[in-house]
C-alpha cells in the first residue's frame, strides 16, 4: 500500500507517526506543511483533512486518516510486528497511560497554535510562552519519571521493546529542546532518551533529520 | 472484580469513564474528590496516582489504572461487550479520530488547572476564561461537526451504538453547558447529543446525577 504523510519536521505529533512507521518498517512519501506561513490551513489540505492539522496519512485510495494515535492505533492493528504495546491488557493499560500523560496533559497544551493564542489574546511574550511550555513539561515529567520507577520499565519505558510511550516521549522531548529544558531532573527519562535516540528507527524521525528541516 | 472509580461528577475525564463502565454494564464503587479543594491533590490519593487528576480507576488487588481512554481502551479488551469501538480497522480509526478530536485539542486546553494557570500567570478574569474555552470549543467542533458529515455516521457518531466518540462528545457537551456554549451551530452534534442523553448509560454519567453533585 501506497501512504504519504502529511507532515512537518518540527511538529512533535509527526515525529511520533514517523518514528512508529520506522518501527513497523513501512515506507511513506513525505510532503510538508510550513506551519509558520500556514500552509495546513490552505485549501488543498483542509479538503483532505477539515482539522488543519499535521500530521495525516493518506492511504493508495485517497483515504486520510488524522489524529496522530488513531492512526498509530491503527497501523498496529493492521501491521501488528513489531509490536507498539504488549499483549496483556495492564501491561496495554499502562503503556497508553504513559503515552496519554504527554499526548492528553503536555502537548495539547504547547503547540504552535496554543502559543500564538497566548500571545494574541494575553499578550505573551517569548518569555512568558517559554515559561507557560516549561509549567506543563515539569507538571507531567515529574509524576512520569515517579511513573517510570516500576519493575515494568525496562531499557524503554515498558520491558525492553521501544513501544508507543516510547515514541510520545521521544517526540516530547525533541519539542522540549526547542524550549531549552534540559532533562537533568528526569534521569530515567533521560536514560530512556538516550536509548531511543541510538535506534535508527527513532534517530531518522528527528526533527532535524527531516527534508524540510530549518 | 471489585471496581473503585476515584473522580469527581464535574470532570468531564470522570463523565466519560462512568459512561463507558456503563455501558458495560459494570458496577463499581464511587469516591469523590472535591477538585476546588485540592482533595486530588492530598497524599493518599498521590500515592495511589503520583498525577494527582481524576479519574482512576481501582482494581480489586490495588491495582491502580489512569488516564480516562487508556482505562476505556482497557475496559473494551477486557469485556468487549458490548463493543465501543468498530471491528474494522478504519472504522476503529475514525471513531478513535473523533475521540482525539475532544481528548487532545479541547479538554487538556479546558480543565480547571489550565484555567487556574491562566488566571495566575496572566491575570485572566472569568471573561477571558470563557472567551478562551470557547475558542477552543469551536476550533474543534467546526471540523467535528463536518467529520459528522459522512455515510459513517449513524443514530451516533459511528453507525447505529454508542461508542467511543460519543462517550468523549458527550461528556465534552455537558463541560460546554457550564460556559454557556449552545450547540446551534453545530446541528448533527446536537442531535446525537440527544440521542445519548436518551440512553441511561449516558444519562447516568451526567454531572447533575453523581452523589457528589452540588
Amino acid at each position: 500500500m501506497t501512504l504519504t504523510l502529511h507532515n512537518y519536521f518540527r511538529s512533535s505529533t509527526s515525529t511520533r507517526l514517523r518514528a512508529a512507521l520506522n518501527l513497523k518498517g513501512m515506507e511513506y512519501g513525505y510532503v510538508a506543511y510550513a506551519l509558520r506561513e500556514g500552509e495546513h490551513r490552505a485549501p488543498g489540505f483542509l479538503a483532505r483533512n477539515p482539522q488543519g492539522l499535521v500530521p495525516a496519512l493518506e492511504l493508495g485510495d485517497g483515504t486520510t486518516l488524522t489524529q496522530s494515535l488513531a492512526i498509530i492505533e491503527w497501523l498496529e492493528e493492521t501491521q501488528p510486528e513489531p509490536a507498539l504495546l504488549p499483549a496483556d491488557p495492564l501491561g496495554r493499560a499502562r503503556v497508553r497511560g504513559l503515552a496519554y500523560m504527554i499526548s492528553c496533559e503536555i502537548h495539547p497544551l504547547n503547540n504552535l497554535r496554543v502559543l500564538r493564542r497566548l500571545s494574541d489574546q494575553f499578550g505573551a511574550d517569548d518569555a512568558a510562552q517559554v515559561a507557560w511550555f516549561t509549567h506543563w513539561v515539569e507538571a507531567t515529567f515529574d509524576p512520569f519519571e515517579q511513573a517510570l520507577q516500576s519493575p515494568d520499565t525496562g531499557v524503554y519505558c515498558h520491558g525492553n521493546a521501544p513501544g508507543l510511550a516510547d515514541i510520545c516521549l521521544y517526540a516530547q522531548v525533541w519539542n522540549n529542546k526547542r524550549f531549552g529544558i534540559a532533562l537533568d531532573r528526569w534521569s530515567t527519562v533521560a536514560r530512556i532518551f538516550e536509548a531511543l535516540d541510538a535506534l535508527p528507527a527513532f534517530a531518522d524521525a528527528a526533527p532535524p533529520r527531516q527534508p524540510d528541516a530549518s
